[in-house]
């Protein structure tokens, strides 16, 4: 049987501004579409049922990982597995434990890896690979990697040295060889040499293996780790579960499965063939994602664009205006504008690292912050007073609360409200406020079948999330700290 | 007796997105102080009192100009002359009718004329260089001009050319000389030459003359302008003035004061000496005007800058980054960011073209808006709503007023409010709110020492500002449409 492991990782920093760390790369959607990881998982559907992806993301990610899943979900119950790690560790023991979960359930399976961060297309030659992976990988027991041949001399990427070619276990549409070597990413005389000899293909991140020859070749090359993942192997589906995978998240090393795995290994193969693979590894990579107009540049959103050449705009509601620029990229989100250089996109990591130093909200999050029941953005906060507005997704409503520090005012503007405040329940429509005084138990739910809108106004000493006592929730967010974190199914009670 | 002409007109096209039509150059504070006008007055000041000052400025920046006059009022009741002009019409009109205004006043009066985008310093070498050439036009009758030596082969500049040296009226500081021609903006091979000759000077814009003077060389040349400059002369001071100006400004024609007046005059001289000054005529010049750091760079606000060179980086409370650039100007408002190459300043105007085209109120305004009780900022708006924060200045209040398609809610979050609703009166404070029904009289007030600040939130079909019927203002604005627009105390009761 074949699942899918994919990597949701990602720390928000290539693409800030709008990336965020709470809101990384996998949740954005580069061509106007999806976001990269609903592709990645529409991508991967027609072969692999969601009940056998599971998709491994960080703490902060798993409410917005679940939001999109939950958007995909055509009703009809089936969910991914989500696989929250309590930190992140490289790539080695992410896959190491969700391969864990899987074999629990089917030590025969076959698993392939996948990015979230990748475009692929055609579809169809891409299911046709995975398949025809996944067939090798049970009848020859070998680690399956996908190798694409470079059309530049790029060093940012890593290489696979091809060994043997195997006809044998080539198809009209795809070659299959042995691996000779992984190698890290090159200089640029390097990578020319590979670009004009033709034995390396880029390394393109996704594996497929059957979980037996991946535990095997681990305990091989490494023991220790493969020790440590026995003693979680043992607890899974008993009470100490939990504890041995924190466990195991204290003291496991950070290690790539290339480093760690991939460039020891005897039995891997590479497989390629006609796809086109994009690594959407920063700003610069639009270049070849989107369309450009006469004068090269890829624009978005409000952007007035005088003698430029070159250059990608990403703009929003607010005006961008360029006149002369050429080879820059410029992004505009509400509280934040990058205007970086084509050759730099790279250091746009540094912006963030500044922003970090400083803590700045610029580096953690963005103005809009979405919530299970809808969204809310900031409007404006001063010292004594926030402004928000809110909107409430139809039939939703969010929890039974109070604060200690702060009154708050709100104001219809769009739909109805249904409001608790104290022991009454009034409901409001367009055009109507109300006041909610500190330390008065409150609620507003959308009863409606359009979206609540609403101006919140926040007074008071202390104006920040965390001055907020729960009494109930329509999505278990009392007993958050008390989360499972490794097991998950997306889209169910507490999404 | 020494008077001044200060021509604040503008049309906030070439300093987008910090200027705006509604908010042009002269109201902006490059180096981080007082605004350009405020600046040009305060330069004068210590020869010529704020009675004897005259400012021409277009109708739709009469109130702006009012506050920063105001607000440079020590209180001792001295107020510059204001002169609205109905329509704009380039140097010579704008300057005539100021003029009229003077000599109806004092026939003699010698007039420094002087241009509200002008940095000059240092000010004791101007003001000495303004009374040496005030003594120069009542003694010799003559029209004097001020030339600087050029120091770059400025393209963007008319050019004096210098004739006979007047050494019995020059000083240990001052050269004076008569001028041969005025020189109109000159191509590059030309500008280089006029560097290399010494022959030629920049034309600063100002001039110093006797209205006797004035009017007779203008009789000269322009004589129907000057008939028609006759009947408002006529008309000064008895009821028909109003009627005259009006009649004026319909049929004059639009005419600098160097291409009407000064290019046929014989009677033109120059002086020169050692003063700084700088036109402050579109983004680049900053780089004349700021301090730069280690980088050449000249930052301001949230600026975040890596590996960038050479470029003008005007962020204000949203971050601004920016990574790899040089040569630029960046400059980032509430609702529009501009990225221009240096070399491309003068291009700017196009941005705003584009937006006009449009109808977008980015080229219009800011979205902070000064009123004479204060100021408020649009923080958003919808199909349905708009949402203002509110700032009264003390002891001031909102006319009583009434909105038809419109109701308000306001939450207020410092200070303290007087607010009539109805035929009520109530005191609010800080965390407090109201509703305020469509068609109910109402108005705010600050009774209190320290600035009110409150939300509106606007519910309804129509939200522009128009949807207004005042009751009773204390700025007078119910009788704005019958404002005269020609002499206007800056100060008094209308601002």
């Amino acid at each position: 049987m074949l699942y899918s492991i994919i990597m949701a990782g990602g720390s928000g920093t290539r693409f800030w501004p709008m990336s965020r760390e709470l809101f990384p790369k996998q949740f954005l959607a580069f061509d106007g579409n999806d976001s990269l990881l609903a592709q990645t998982v529409d991508r991967i559907l027609p072969l692999i049922p969601e009940e056998r992806i599971a998709i491994v993301v960080g703490p902060t990610h798993s409410s917005e990982t679940k939001r999109i899943l939950q958007r995909m979900n055509q009703g009809d119950g089936r969910q991914c597995r989500l696989v929250v790690e309590p930190r992140s560790l490289n790539t080695l023991p992410a896959i190491s434990v969700a391969a864990l979960q899987i074999e629990h359930e089917d030590p025969e399976g076959i698993v392939a890896v996948m990015s979230s961060d990748h475009m692929i297309s055609p579809q169809d030659h891409f299911l046709a690979l995975i398949q025809h992976a996944a067939h090798i990988a049970e009848t020859e027991k070998v680690l399956v990697t996908f190798g694409i041949p470079p059309h530049r001399p790029e060093t940012g990427f890593g290489y696979l040295e091809l060994g043997e070619s195997l006809p044998s276990f080539s198809t009209g549409l795809f070659s299959a060889s042995r691996v000779k070597q992984f190698v890290e990413k090159p200089d640029r005389e390097t990578a020319e040499r590979f670009l004009r000899n033709g034995t390396h293909l880029w390394n393109s991140g996704m594996f497929v293996f059957g979980l037996k020859t991946y535990f095997e070749e681990l305990a091989l090359y490494q023991p220790e780790l493969s020790a440590s993942l026995n003693d979680v192997r043992k607890a899974i589906g008993t009470p100490g579960e939990r504890k041995a995978f924190d466990l195991f998240y204290r003291h496991s090393p950070s290690l790539s499965i290339d480093y760690g795995l991939m460039e020891h290994s005897k039995r891997v193969w590479s497989l390629s063939g006609p796809i086109n693979w994009k690594d959407v590894g920063s700003w610069s990579a639009l270049d070849d994602i989107s369309p450009r107009d006469a004068h090269g540049n890829i624009l978005r959103g409000n952007a007035i664009v005088i003698d430029s050449e070159n250059s990608i705009i990403h703009a929003d509601k607010r005006v961008v205006a360029t006149v002369g620029i050429r080879d820059l990229i410029v992004v505009d989100t509400d509280d934040a504008t990058l205007i970086c250089h084509k050759d730099q996109a790279q250091k746009v990591r540094e912006v963030v690292s500044h922003l970090k130093e400083k803590n700045a909200v610029e580096a953690l999050e963005h103005r809009t912050t979405h919530r299970p029941w809808g969204q809310y953005t900031i409007l404006d906060s001063g010292s004594q007073y926030k402004i928000k507005i809110v909107t409430v997704n139809p039939c939703s409503r969010l929890s039974l609360q109070m604060h200690l520090h702060r009154s708050e005012h709100w104001v219809i503007i769009a739909g109805a409200a249904k409001v608790t405040l104290g022991i009454e329940e009034i409901i409001l429509h367009t055009n109507q406020s109300i006041d909610i005084p500190k330390s008065t138990k409150h609620r507003i739910g959308n009863p409606g079948k359009i979206p609540l809108v609403f101006i919140e106004v926040q007074n008071g000493e202390y104006l920040e999330e965390d001055d907020i006592i729960r009494f109930h929730d329509d999505y278990r967010r009392i007993e958050d700290s008390q989360e499972p974190f490794h097991a998950d199914r997306a889209g169910g009670s507490t999404a």
